[in-house]
This record gives C-alpha cells, sequence and structure tokens, in this order.
C-alpha cells in the first residue's frame, strides 16, 4: 500500500478550467473527486461526474465511462482507478488537446443536484476517536469512560443505508422513547438533545469475498476515497435505547454525506504517520503493518460551523464551533477498519461506507459533537450573536468541511455537508 | 389490520399439483409462498416462484408477473398481494381452466438452486424474546440480566446484509479477537463458542417515506412475509466487543435464510393474542392496539435440528436439540417492531429484513441457541450418539423449521434453513 506520488499532483499543474486554478479552491485538477448528478429539479437519471473548480465533468459525454453505475466504478482495481485518473488529469490541464471536447462535458455545479454518490449497501459506524470516546464515556458511565476492548478493538457497529441523504438534507426532528432519571415510567416525544456528528465516511471500492479476510498490506486496495458525514444523534433516545444492543433508533433517522468522493489517489500527499503514545499497546498483528505505522493516517482538517435560523434571517454567516485534525482524532486507520472489518470473513462491497465514528481531537475546542462542547447539556455554547446552545435547535443548519494542506502540495478539499433541523 | 380468512385458506382446497395435498406437505395451495430460483448449476438470471407441493409456479412463465424483481413484487398493496394470492389460489386448485398452461411453468424443485428471497436493503434484527434476553443477560451480566429498558423499548440494531445467504449455506468458522478473563492480553484465533440463533426473518413489503413514521395499525400494511433466519454468533468474539456499540464481527460473518417467505395472508388463521404477563407494564401508546392485543401474534411452531460430520458418516438423521413456538417466545409483535422501527421517522423499503431475535420459550427444552442449552458452555448437550456439545464443531450442520398447524386450519410449513460449520 506504499503511496506514491506522480504527475497528477504535480503543484505546478493548471486545468483549463479557470476556476479550477482559483487558490483555496476545493476541486483543482490535482483532486479529481467523483459524484453523481443531475440538473437541478429534473428527475433524470443520475450521472457520474469528476468535480473540477465550479464544473463537473460528465464522464459518460467525456467518453470516459460507458455507464452511470458509480459502484461499477468503485469496483474497479487501483490501477484502473490510477489510469482513469491519469486521464483525468491529462485531459483537463492546461494545453489538452482534449479541451474543445470535454468543454462540451462539463455542466456548471449550480446548476445541478447532487445525490448520494453511489448506492450503499451495507454502512458499518467506528469509533475511533478516542478522546471523543472517553469525553462521551465519562457522560454514560462516569466510572468507566474507557472500556478494556478500546485500544486493543477498533470498535464498530452496523447503522443504517437507507436513511442516508446528501448535503442540504432537511432533517425532521425525531421523536422517540426517552425516560428521564427520575420518571417511573418512559414517554414518547420529541428529541430535545439532537446533536450532530462530525465524521468521515470512507467508501469501499473493490469488495472482498465472504470468508476471506483482507490482510493490512492490502487493506488500501479495497478503499476508494472519503466525504464527510454527518452521523445525527438523538443523545436522549440513545440513552434509554442502546443498551445492551447500541444505539438504533437514536441514529437510524438521518445520516447525511457531503456528494463528493475524494480519492485516495488524491489523498497521497497528505499521508502521516499513525501514531500512538508510548503507553498504548502496540496493535495486534492482523492490525499492524510498517506502511500503516509510517503512512496509514491521513491529515484532514476539519471544521464544524452552525448557522441559527436568526443568523440565517439576519444575514450572518455561519460560525465555527470546533476544528480538528484527522490524524489528531483518530486511533485506528482506515486500513485498519478494513483489515477489522474483514478479519471474521465479513465481505465488504463496493460502495460500502465506513463511518469514522465522531472525530474529535484531544482538546476541547476540537470536539466534534455538542455533547462534547456543551458537556452533555451542562455548559452551553454561547455563539456570536448572543444565542446558547446544548443542543440543535429547529432551524438551525449544521455544516462541516474538511481539507488538507501541507507545504509542497496544492490544497485539496472535500466540499462541504449541511443540513437543517425542522420541526 | 384485522385478518380475514377467505376462500384462499378453505381446508377443503386440493391443488392439481398432486404432491401439495400430501398430508404434512410444507407447501399446500394454502400456502403460496414466494421465492427466488434458477436452474441448480446454472448462472441463468434468478427467477420469482411460488412453492406448490415438490414444485414451483415460474410466475413470469404463468404470465403472473412481467419481471422478475422480488423487491417490486414485494412493494406492492396488500390488495394487489391479496389478488396475485386469489390468481394463484384458482389457477391452481383441481379443476381449474388454467392447469394446462401452467403445467407448462412448473419447475421441480429437485432441479433447482434457491438464492436469498430478494435484494436486502437494510437488515435490522431484534431481541424479541424476554427469555432468551434474561437467560443470555444472566451469563454477560449476572447482577443485572434483564434491563430497564427492555420491557419498553422493543430492543434492535442494525446488521450485516451482505453476508446473509440461503439455505445450505457452508459457514466457515470465523476468527477473531477474544480475551480470556485471566489473560492480560487479547489474542486473534478461531472462535471457539460458534453458536446458532433460531430466529424468524420478517420482511418488509410496502415502505414508508423518510420522517413518516408507520402507525401501529398500518404497520402490518408493510410487512409481506417470513422466514426462518439462523443468525450465526462467535460468542467469545461478542463477549469482548460488544461494549459499549453492541455486536459487530461476531455476528456480520453471516446468517441464513429459508429459501421461502410464506406471507401474512398465508398466516392468517394463525394469528393469536398478544398476551403478556399482568405484572408486565402495558406497552406506550404507539405500540398498542386493540387489533394488535387480539390478533397480533403468530402460533409458528418451531424446531431446532443437529446432524453432526459422525452422524451423517454414520447415516444417522439430524436429532432434535430443542423446540418452540414463536407466540410463547416473543414479547413484542411484528407490527410493534414496524411502529417501533419507524417512529423516529426511519424509512423502510421493500425487501428490508427484521429478524425477531433469538426465539426461545420459557422452558429450557425451547431455547434458541447452544449459549442457552448449555449454559454458556458450563453443561454439555448430549446427543442420542454419545456426542456432546457445548457450542458448534466443524462438520456439524444445524437446520432450523417452522410450520402452522391448528384445529380447523390446513398445516403450512416455512421449509427449512441449514448450514454447515466448515474449518
Amino acid at each position: 500500500m506504499t503511496t506514491t506520488l506522480d504527475a497528477t499532483h504535480g503543484i505546478q499543474l493548471r486545468s483549463w478550467v479557470a476556476s479550477a486554478n482559483v487558490a483555496g479552491c476545493d476541486f483543482p485538477i490535482q483532486n479529481l473527486p467523483f459524484g453523481r448528478f443531475r440538473t437541478a429539479g429534473s428527475r433524470e437519471a443520475l450521472r457520474i461526474g469528476v468535480a473540477i473548480g465550479d464544473q463537473i465533468l460528465d464522464l459518460q459525454a467525456a467518453g470516459l465511462v460507458a455507464h452511470n453505475d458509480m459502484n461499477a466504478l468503485m469496483a474497479a482495481t487501483p490501477a484502473e482507478r490510477q489510469a482513469l485518473r491519469q486521464q483525468l488529469s491529462e485531459g483537463l490541464r492546461e494545453g489538452s488537446s482534449r479541451q474543445a471536447a470535454w468543454a462540451q462535458a462539463l455542466v456548471p455545479q449550480a446548476t445541478v443536484e447532487m445525490a448520494v454518490p453511489c448506492q450503499i449497501g451495507d454502512y458499518t459506524d467506528f469509533y475511533t476517536s478516542v478522546h471523543h470516546a472517553t469525553t462521551v464515556g465519562k457522560q454514560f458511565r462516569p466510572d468507566n469512560p474507557l472500556l478494556p476492548n478500546y485500544k486493543w478493538v477498533p470498535i464498530g457497529y452496523h447503522g443504517r443505508a437507507s436513511s442516508i441523504g446528501v448535503s442540504g438534507q432537511r432533517i425532521k426532528r425525531p421523536q422517540g422513547q426517552t425516560k428521564a432519571p427520575d420518571a417511573a415510567v418512559p414517554t414518547l416525544g420529541p428529541c430535545k438533545r439532537l446533536d450532530y456528528e462530525l465524521e468521515l465516511g470512507w467508501f469501499i471500492g473493490q469488495g472482498n469475498a465472504q470468508g476471506e479476510p483482507v490482510a493490512i498490506g492490502q487493506a488500501e486496495q479495497h478503499l476508494f476515497g472519503v466525504a464527510l458525514f454527518n452521523d445525527w444523534s438523538a443523545r436522549d433516545i440513545q440513552g434509554w435505547e442502546y443498551q445492551p444492543l447500541g444505539p438504533f433508533l437514536s441514529k437510524n433517522f438521518a445520516s447525511t454525506l457531503s456528494p463528493w468522493v475524494v480519492t485516495l489517489e488524491a489523498l497521497a500527499p497528505f499521508r502521516a504517520a499513525f501514531e500512538r503514545d508510548a503507553a498504548d499497546p502496540q496493535p495486534l498483528p492482523y492490525l499492524d503493518s510498517a506502511d500503516n505505522r509510517s503512512q496509514g493516517a491521513f491529515d484532514i482538517t476539519l471544521e464544524v460551523l452552525l448557522q441559527t435560523a436568526r443568523m440565517r434571517e439576519a444575514g450572518e454567516a455561519p460560525v465555527r464551533l470546533s476544528a480538528t485534525n484527522s490524524r489528531r482524532a483518530a486511533y485506528w486507520t482506515p486500513a485498519q477498519l478494513v483489515a477489522h472489518h474483514t478479519v471474521n470473513g465479513c465481505n465488504l462491497q463496493p460502495g460500502d461506507l465506513m463511518g469514522s465514528g465522531t472525530l474529535s481531537g484531544p482538546e476541547v475546542t476540537e470536539a466534534g459533537s455538542l455533547l462534547e462542547l456543551a458537556s452533555g447539556g451542562k455548559q452551553p455554547v454561547t455563539l456570536p450573536n448572543g444565542e446558547q446552545r446544548t443542543f440543535l435547535e429547529d432551524g438551525d443548519t449544521l455544516i462541516l468541511k474538511g481539507w488538507c494542506e501541507r507545504e509542497g502540495a496544492v490544497r485539496i478539499g472535500l466540499g462541504e455537508v449541511s443540513g437543517t433541523i425542522v420541526a
């Protein structure tokens, strides 16, 4: 899985799509993320596109694929994917002989509606931030915050695929059973502790056959790419329902993905060592490799923003609630998640989604949920306009952003995922 | 959801397919379950069929459907389903004018291979047997066997859809992390406590839109039918991984379904009152209705059989390990599961699967898992040939059977689901 940089990452590379060359653009020619789109408001079949600046290259119109089945595209081998990336990079760069033809295959992003990037067969959510696990563990189990298995087992559980939507989703406040500690019996009612979770969503590329584990050395060959993921959570419902089989209705009413999947190839310049504290146990051999130690992690900056209804009405921009970095937050690498998920023979399929779990960094300002930022409802967050939040209120729009930057590489973005709470 | 009996349930009804009239047959003309099949050993596209005696009526060949998309068939309204059942019943009964034409659309079951009945989008497993929950709870949490939420919340969690196979599946013994209570660190190795779980699998018919709960009075309009379901479980892996987010690799290596889905219409004569002990709390209003109380439950006899490799080699038939009845075992009805699953707005889709959870009746001889029958490995089960089992061994074939019978109705069967453990 050794990551190599090639000409498609070149810092000098510029596109004939002018908007892709603007500093700070999420989608320069070094990125080339995949998504599904159609004309806004239409009922057209979804098409596969690659974001370039403020445009989308329609892959079928450009003659690059013969179908519009994203899952089939995701099932390609890494070599096939690399070849497609090479074609895209060459055809979109300044001076390409394809410019005239491909210009006809460009669609302005402003004119489309995006869909969930692929058909998600199974969705698994992990729990990779030790900081999140510890802080939340303290609230649910004060005497026992971090369970003994945490530093050995990449804890994960299956989630709901049907209710995953794309950025822009309107989230109806769920109702559910809750029981106050001092109440004799539970009641049904609207969630009072509605929260978001800042996550990354890793998409599976090639699958594995049932009964055939994926070794950690091959794990990244099964990863297609990453998007931003908001795992909306009803904390009061979760507290009452989650024992002994885990979260269920507290999570499955909705989750929201950003529309563009940034590939592992695009992320190559932003790999990082997988670091652990000296006191932490070494991973078991099936979760360990030299490559995973030296570059198994990803250096992705993540940001959470909130715009309340009052801010929106006053024309005020969203404000930052927190920011962190996936490398600081995650105790396990995506390769480790794949190796663990399949060690028992479980079969992954192209388009399956693995959530990272809430990515909270070590500092309180890096928390990936309101549950953490507002200490379980005890310390409200005060916004610049004076409003306070312990949990999300109707009309709130929550936005996650992500990007990669480092010296000597062109910044690439994951775009954003937003969702608005409605009554 | 009031259940009505009509002519399709008539006790006098006989089919021109002679094998369907044999006493004790699982698939008399009163049953008419749906499944997907193709010629054994072929790579043909799957076809939709209805089991009748030892034959299958190919629905497309009989001119009854224009496609072979079982999920589309499942999405039909109850009225459409009832109309199809009526057509099938009339065409297959003795003296039907369709006999000559439909005889051409019959395929002997012995010549086909069956598939999972439909494409399963999401699979949810519930935990509906209070007897199972109590017995197992004692093993995992001696001081706290039945958690306070159990009698209020139909506990469920999401499972893995990709690894669900059909009867006849060979189950590779999974490997995974386990930690002995006295060990300092966990190790990776083959599961040593491999178990089965006797379950029913309820298939969703019509879906519901995201954000739109299904009221209990409408819940059964969203249920298509039922199959037998074995939720293979690696108990040692489960014990180490399941806190705090529930079972994961201990379950998702494989689950096995019986091939025929028996519809709610076929089950109409076998409805039963939903009974609770006087000491049990009444369900919250969203889980309660007069119909659910009077006939929300299903009277399905269930049986677990085991054939070890030694028995197979000696030509000995499988032996019964236990037997129970879904009505005795389940604390929640299927309608309650649908109402609960959607109360937060979660969207169900045609072909989704809801497992009942292990169906153990109140007596020890009614336990639906070896974990219970052999007291967590402490009291081996002795088989007639002298072999003993605490958990499943390589070469063991585990078979679940199910059927409905009562005075004044023709017996109908669910068929069987078998699976064999391999090293």
